[in-house]
């Protein structure tokens, strides 16, 4: 069975394609810019890299069902493909991010579309270009089946007593109002690949998932139990430029200070503000760090928040678990900075967690970066969402 | 020199008398039912006590200014006070909740009164009725100097990684959009007297004040460094009927599902929420518990909620202050709920912390319910915000 992921966002299409008898990843590609207007020169640039080739050319694709054709063009090509023919992909695949009162992985319908449009406001980043793509698949590409594995799923096994606001609870029964959790797939894969790595599945593993969206997740046995992101994609840690855990009792003073109504306000906790807001240097770690190294005193601010906000988590999810097995980083800021990983587990040998500092400062793909009188194993990880995601289709499919 | 502490409801008036230079208390007394239609009998009861003797009678009180006149009447009765005169009382004190941009302890006057009325939204529930009681002793009682000691003051020295939301930072300068915190003279006390009693100052202090209104506090050195409530006194652990943490963006589900506007929506979140709206069997922790007992599945929910908040911020203060020296309960729940410290404290001893289940079953006044082999020690301590004020008055008064 073979699974195309795709990855979408309002004007790009990215995608890798899976053998899942074969455990192997046979593609990957992406095509930018969709949508340009007709009148310009062709300006999509459509790339794919098959067993270390790369192919790219230039053309113009007007949407996002145009991209997943000329994808699947470049992957049947008769002298650089490695597919003999597009039937052979099963489905597409998608990581969904918020389906409200449906969660799970399901074959995308009209139902699972509107479920997801009840959230809109939610999760104004992601749920639109998302709805707007799958929709047009199913209308121009309805041959192949399409897959949402959401982001909430792995989080559905969270106790009550972390998943609960204190609300009345029947804001939570009838109106679903909250926590969810996301980043479903990369901690799953991190609870998968643990287990497989540490060679036992009782384990109790704080996942950091930190990137241009982060998440922290307290595992046991393989399952969450708590995580730092709730009803919305804003909370939790500080995000790229959305504003992470905020008291909502600061609204009426933004809405007086900037005179503007609630949906402005809350388009400003969601575009404006997190690392990017804090910061007032840009919204990707990389370019704050470098300008808190030539003293910009607002981008050490920003980072020193960050660390603070990863270290709030880790140490609820300690207590959560009674102590833990291991923590693993992941995602593009958990496995590339090894200063964020060093500042987030600083001072905390009392607790039985201790760096190896040379093997952090060292680490690439896969490595465990913790001293050996650490009680607690310390990891770095690379995740790999688009797998989890194409073995939860994969599972739907084959259970159908 | 001698200081009344008053502690203000909408409808009642309680006091403590305190002789700094003795460094003990004098009196404590209440006014019940204030402001009482004319038309009705006396129905004000006033009580007194002093050395252990109690005095009571009923009256007609119809304002704060007049509970206040009576208070003193009572205290300079020729035969049963303990003042020859008025005059003594140097001050009058209160335990002021916000005062956004005034903080620390201020002498009283048109201006704290106005930047206490600037946060009437946020802090809904404690501003109002001390802002117009306060008035009114301006008014009417004008020889007597009036001191606010502010609950955000003992918060002044958090860090700016814990007092900054990821937000823009001219939100933070501009218009204060940021961690105040609370509760500042309970947490205050903790920290004086665990360093008397531990015959120590360079301590790691988590104190957890759980009463009606809950927060915890990280406290190093006598200072504190993080505590749980943030911009408002509905944020961090749920409250009686205060919502606690949740997600801003709720907020347009609630308004859409109800159909109230955004300022009755957070009425909601300020009223009807926190353990009362979890548990729908009423405010008090003790209802809640024999409910739960009972086997009322709603009530057991609202007390799990809750311990897994404390435990939430326990962990978090953990690792902010790399392990802890002491962690003390204090506050109604917290001094007199045995089972809910076992159940916060619950397997913990691989981080350090092991409850004495037998001291802790027993503990009264002051103690210590940890075990031996604990590496944190766990006391059980009244406290003392009265004090605090008291002595953050005279200090104001002696200095000025």
């Amino acid at each position: 069975m073979k699974i195309l992921v795709a990855n979408l966002g309002s004007t790009s299409f990215k995608y890798r394609l899976f053998d899942m008898a074969a455990n192997r990843q046979l593609a990957r590609g992406g095509i930018e810019r969709i949508g340009s207007p007709e009148s310009l020169c062709p300006q999509s640039k459509c790339t794919v890299e098959i067993d270390g080739r790369k192919q790219e050319k230039t053309l113009r694709v007007p949407d996002h069902a145009e991209a997943v054709r000329q994808c699947l063009a470049q992957l049947t090509d008769a002298g650089t493909g490695c597919l003999k023919s597009a039937t052979e992909v099963s489905a597409i695949a998608f990581k969904a991010v918020h389906g409200g009162r449906i969660s799970g992985v399901q074959r995308i319908d009209a139902d699972v579309l509107c479920a997801m449009e009840e959230m809109n406001t939610v999760a104004p980043a992601h749920n639109p270009p998302y709805i707007a793509a799958m929709r047009q698949f199913m209308e121009k590409l309805p041959e192949i089946p399409l897959v949402a594995a959401f982001e909430t799923d792995f989080h559905q096994t969270i106790p009550e007593r972390n998943r609960y606001f204190a609300v009345p609870l029947e804001w939570a029964e009838n109106w679903l109002i909250r926590r969810y959790g996301f980043h479903g797939a990369s901690h799953r894969y991190i609870a998968t690949r643990t287990a497989e790595l540490l060679g036992r599945g009782d384990l109790r593993i704080i996942s950091c998932h930190l990137g241009g969206s982060s998440s922290l997740c307290a595992i046991r046995d393989g399952k969450s139990v708590a995580t730092s992101m709730g009803y919305s994609a804003q909370s939790g840690l500080p995000q790229n430029n959305r504003v992470g855990d905020i008291d909502p009792f600061v609204l009426p003073t933004l809405m007086e200070k900037t005179g503007k109504p609630l949906d402005e306000a809350l388009d400003m906790l969601a575009n404006e503000c997190g690392l990017l807001g804090l910061s007032g240097v840009g919204a990707d770690l990389r370019d704050i760090a470098e300008a808190a190294e030539k003293g910009n005193a607002r981008a050490k601010l920003a980072l020193e928040v960050y660390v603070a906000s990863i270290r709030h988590y880790l140490g609820a999810y300690l207590v959560e678990l009674g102590g833990a097995d291991a923590i693993v980083f992941t995602g593009g800021i958990g496995e590339n900075r090894p200063a964020i990983r060093t500042a987030a587990l600083e001072n905390l040998k009392e607790l039985g967690i201790v760096l190896d500092e040379k093997a952090n400062a060292a680490a690439k793909d896969e490595a465990k970066v913790s001293a050996a009188k650490s009680r607690v194993q310390v990891w770095v990880m690379p995740t790999n969402e688009e797998l989890v995601v194409a073995r939860l289709a994969a599972k739907l499919l084959s259970e159908t």
